[in-house]
């Protein structure tokens, strides 16, 4: 587990130079953080827990099996899975009332988004405190109300991910020209206001009235796209050859690096424009 | 036409203030625009014409009969539908090849994205013209290779739109929720690198390797996302009651006013992470 740290250093380090922790320093953080290989002295008095092994059931399982056994009786035990529903490993656990799963968006440090799904047996008072913590760290936490496969975050990507790759497969926009059109168009809103905030602006009255004047043309065109269709190995390659041209898969790490320190300037615009809110986001 | 003048003078003015203008200032740009109630007056020596009538096909098609019979034979003749192919209100007209769709993203003067849409017969040195011209005014133009229903933006967004829609119907998440999952984690990275970008960075080889990782999961979750689906009226209400809570119908426009500071200030957000590009983005 000492493995770990230099990463946890290097991220706290970066956040502090883009003034991103509210004021503490990353060594005042570090020194609240302590590493151990014993699960049982790692879990003793902890009131939240979090799992972070790889995507695998058979692995979440056996976390969780000695999780439960481990941990005190109301310590919430959180999976980062961002695709198994806990009740797939947690059904047969003694405290099964208590798991939980709290899915951070990658990379957790920058981005705020956690998905926060319950299993149908999982606490209501789990939910909450959950939420809370999640709120209190400075993440933006959203309730699924049931499990569904993809949860949300992958619900919504997918749906836009799978129009972006028809678009190229039916030879209307070359790939780089998807990109243009989501980073520059639709994302500047959505990166602030979200797809219904976004449409409530769309029409004088509102959504209702957006809802009214263009859900008929919108069933139009989503009648024309298929989500049964699967994408046939020229279009995957197509968009990989895109990618590779503007970088070759060698700077995959750099071009990571790039998007954190994009991430993280996001964040301090955030930060910058909550001013812009105050003066002008009229409040009911 | 004096009357849009006021109104240009506003928006410029905006922009000066947000340092937008690259250097000049709004009075620079202001001596440069005239008006006309002649159209024959506005066209001459024009080589680059944009019609942003109302959205009625009878309305576009009498402009552009009237563009067609006055304009000088090599300007180009845009139209600003947002749904409406040209090739529906320019298939007659004498010199229809050089009339072309260039559909500007609201609100115009701050989102940079421009969709390119010929019709079968428009020349093909009107296209690249009409690119280059909105590339030099500092837009972000995208081509279409042909005409489809809903051109390529708002079939992304209605993609998108309808899972949230039925998340929403299936009491999967909140209206809230949604706009929350979508504005702090998807369109956190998409605001600067688009959905394919996004994706080639996550998985260690990217975009293909992505592919060949997850369609398979994508697919499972895509058959669940039918796109035939219509809405209840209820689930409109829902999402309705949840935008009324944070605003007042009346207070839409002072909603929009917010809404294009934001994207300002978004926009000079972009001009100062240049630097970050610069210096961390990798070129092939």
């Amino acid at each position: 587990m000492q493995l770990v740290l230099p990463d946890v250093t290097l991220k706290l380090k970066a956040l502090q130079e883009a003034n991103l922790l509210k004021g503490q320093t990353a060594d005042q953080i570090l020194s609240r953080i302590s590493t151990s290989n014993l699960l049982s002295e790692t879990l003793s008095g902890a009131i939240y827990a979090q799992e972070c092994v790889p995507e695998s059931l058979e692995m979440k399982a056996k976390v969780f099996k000695d999780l439960d056994e481990k941990a005190e009786v109301h310590t919430i035990l959180a999976s980062s899975t961002s695709s198994i529903p806990a009740s797939r490993f947690t059904e047969s656990l003694t405290h099964r009332s208590r798991c939980i799963v709290a899915h951070p968006i990658n990379p957790p440090h920058i981005v705020p988004l956690v998905e926060i799904v319950p299993s149908p047996w999982t606490d209501p008072s789990v939910v909450s405190k959950t939420r809370s913590i999640m709120t209190e760290v400075g993440n933006a936490p959203i309730v699924l109300k049931k499990e569904v496969l993809g949860f949300a975050q992958n619900r919504l990507q997918y749906a836009l991910l799978a129009e972006a790759m028809r678009l190229v497969e039916d030879g209307v926009l070359s790939p780089g020209d998807v990109d243009t059109a989501v980073m520059h168009g639709l994302a500047a809103r959505w990166s602030f206001m979200g797809p219904f905030q976004t449409i409530d602006l769309n029409a004088p009255k509102g959504v209702g009235d957006y809802c009214s004047r263009y859900l008929g043309g919108i069933y139009n065109v989503l009648k024309e796209e298929d989500n049964s269709r699967q994408f046939s190995q020229e279009t995957v390659l197509k968009i990989e050859e895109h990618q590779r041209s503007l970088y070759p898969q060698s700077d995959i790490p750099l071009a990571t690096k790039w998007r954190d320190a994009r991430l993280m300037a996001l964040a301090t615009h955030h930060v910058q424009t909550q001013q812009i809110d105050e003066a002008l986001f009229p409040k009911k």
